[in-house]
């Protein structure tokens, strides 16, 4: 602890970032854009707006403005918990015993747990600007849902979340979040949507998925009046939302003269990914310096570094426009063992095309090792952290060790995206010893990946 | 958001304390000793350090040294998590129309979820450095086993945890956050001690208590060799770690020139409050200012409203020492109703004497009251707040509201002593609508006075 560098950069409160930046604008190939599954053609604002509030459907569609400005609200609100600070890992480093310089940007200190209070707040502001009464969405493991609670609750708006059975009955303290921030929180499937009727009538003991979570939360929006669909990953408009996490970030690096070597982020639908690379992607693509920026999934669902990068649906259902991302096919479903989030088949459209064209690296990690990474974490850094942070902690300190042997003394950063005290069914089996790898076999993702809508 | 005063008032690194401050040496009439209940007279070193690490018996018993200093190691993981942000809540004030400036000092921002690490590594330190192999303690609701966890991995020893039974079958995601850090979480009454194995050969059925759990620590402690007791509240001791909290909001407070009207926490053996207003307290006591502090209980345990101030015995067991402080008799237990902590019978010796003396005030609430206030201020503050610090919201609230009406800009600071994320229990059954109050009759408490020991 004899470095200069203090264990905790905070910024000030006026260096909380005013602008979002758009990575799509410096890219030259830009990522493809939705299209229309019933037409093949590329979706508009038109077809868009009925689901997505307006504004953001802008958002979605604009690949060359760079910077959009963050209304004054989404400031004063992002000040409750922003700017968040950038830890130096001195602890970790020491119990590695690694010459490397390790840094994590940390988003979990807020109620939701994780960065997703980024884009929800924003979302929910654009939804109240554009004079609705509310917004459905679907949440999972929860932390989406939580997040859209409170930026809801903050806005007087109205927050309908259809809750995956399972979790709804295995994460009752999630849902309770929920309810506390004003929250209608419905099990899926439910008997209040068209979808989840036929499907429970079908299917009576289902315990849901999130593809038909999805499905009512978009019908919801669209059979009532004065509601819309929010997402809280994937699309551009998250991405972009999300650009606050790289921005600070940078700052905080720049403020003491820091330069990255590698980049590192967890990734399922890309928004945290995403948001924190974003700023850094920029400067490699205006040819202004140079980062390894690693990708790092679940094994058990790796859509980066075994699926294809084709046209794909968004979701389990084929209701969702159609994405060109890398994909492991909407109908792929990782394994029952696979704990936490980070489990959509597909991957944000920008962070594909990125690493089509080489400008990211991606990289598959099984789960036990990413909880021997988590606990060590959480020993050492007094940080509980998410199954989902975890997957950048374990390819933070192996890399730390690649260079513990070297002799390098590289800078490395990560984002720890959130806490994980509301993922502790997961933390039991790994303490119990009872948690297994998962990973899918060639012939399992050849078969999904068979069923790829017909698309070039 | 006009006012010059930030969001959050965070403090530099270096301007973390580097001293304690023990109050006591600034107190005329000082906090009665512990007695020993076998002989009535003051127990000295020798008879406490069995129990209790050497170093921390010569602070328990210390009542001149004004300032302890806190040794290196301690300030190094006080880094990892302090300073402790100050907020303004510019947020709250809006919503509740109050000309009232309040502040609050917010101490849940690490896992263990509350400020009881400020304790926890400062008597885990002073056991690794005393060379034994481990501690044992016991928790109820979680918080200060998880806090014990957390310091016993940080030096690397051994941690043996026994918790209620009822809360380690009801807090499974507590106690798998206890053994995450490698702790040994152990339901009581367990077959592992005499007292245990008597009780529940008496109670097969019995899901166990906090003096039940204390009895079963204490033997642990004194049966193994190289293991002390450790425990997370009440003693001065653990009031003046807990002083770190009180000096860093008024260093704070300092830097802005605001000087605090009125400063308010919650009060359950007096850890956190004591730990507050300390500094304050001091000033008081020197005549170099003057505040009004409020002490909050909760109406199911109202030791300071309706209790005695008399020698009592520190645990439901009666093998601990006598203590003369505000006590409602250790054979006192708070309904089954009463949600969250602050149950002790009794209260700290130091606040004791401070409210006997007219230092501090005092006052009951009633828990829906409480969870009203959580429930606005997780809504608009954006922290979901531990039930006990939502005592210290719900007074803070009524005292803003009364400046509403007569107009006065007081200042008001109080302790946000954690996060309510392991309560979620309580909260379920607030948003159920299923939760009551509970008010001890005054037969209840006479009956339970009658039994306190015959000392003057």
């Amino acid at each position: 602890m004899s470095d200069k560098i203090p264990y905790k950069i905070y910024l000030e409160e006026n260096e909380i970032p005013r602008q979002w930046y758009n990575v799509r604008a410096d890219m030259k190939n830009k990522p493809a854009p939705l299209l229309n599954p019933g037409t093949g053609k590329p979706l508009g604002l038109e077809e868009l707006s009925p689901i997505f509030c307006e504004e953001l459907c802008r958002q979605e569609l604009d690949s060359d403005t760079a910077y959009f400005d963050i209304p004054e609200e989404i400031q004063a609100f992002y000040k409750m918990y922003r700017p968040s600070p950038l830890v130096r890992a001195y602890f970790l480093e020491k119990a590695l015993g690694t010459p490397a310089h390790i840094y994590y940007k940390s988003e979990g200190n807020n109620t939701s747990g994780s960065h997703k209070l980024n884009s929800a707040i924003a979302q929910a502001y654009y939804a109240k600007k554009q004079g609705l009464k509310g917004v459905t969405t679907e949440t999972g493991a929860g932390q989406w849902g939580t997040a859209m609670s409170m930026a809801c609750a903050y806005f007087g708006l109205d927050c309908q979340v259809f809750m995956v059975k399972c979790s709804y009955e295995q994460k009752p303290f999630r849902r309770e979040v929920m309810r506390t921030y004003g929250a209608k929180v419905t099990p899926s499937p439910s008997l209040t949507t068209n979808v989840g009727r036929k499907l429970l009538e079908e299917f009576p003991d289902t315990t849901g998925s999130l593809g038909c979570a999805i499905s009512e939360a978009v019908e919801a929006a669209t059979t009532q009046e004065g509601y819309r669909y929010v997402l809280g990953s994937v699309l551009n408009q998250v991405l972009l939302h999300q650009t606050v996490i790289g921005l600070e970030t940078k700052t905080a690096l720049d403020k003491y003269g820091i330069k990255p070597d590698i980049i590192i982020g967890c990734a399922g639908g890309g928004s945290n990914l995403g948001g924190l690379v974003s700023p850094f992607v920029g400067e490699m693509l205006r040819g202004e310096a140079d980062y390894r920026i690693i990708a790092v999934e679940p094994a058990s669902c790796p859509s980066f570094t075994r699926g294809k990068f084709a046209y794909d649906f968004c979701d389990t259902g084929m209701i969702c426009p159609l994405a060109k991302m890398y994909t492991l096919g909407s109908q792929f479903i990782p394994s029952a063992n696979h704990a936490g989030g980070l489990r959509f088949h597909g991957m944000s459209t920008i962070l594909s095309q990125l690493y089509y064209d080489g400008i990211i690296e991606a990289r598959a990690v099984e789960q036990t090792s990413v909880f021997e990474a988590a606990e060590l974490f959480a020993r050492v850094e007094g940080t509980l952290p998410a199954p989902e942070s975890s997957h950048a902690i374990r390819a933070a300190i192996d890399e730390a060790l690649k260079c513990k042997e070297t002799g390098e003394e590289k800078t490395i950063v990560f984002g720890l995206t959130g806490t994980g005290y509301f993922d502790l069914k997961a933390y039991e089996s790994f303490n119990d010893g009872t948690m297994s790898d998962v990973i899918p076999t060639d012939s399992q993702i050849a078969e999904s990946l068979a069923r790829l809508p017909k698309i070039e």
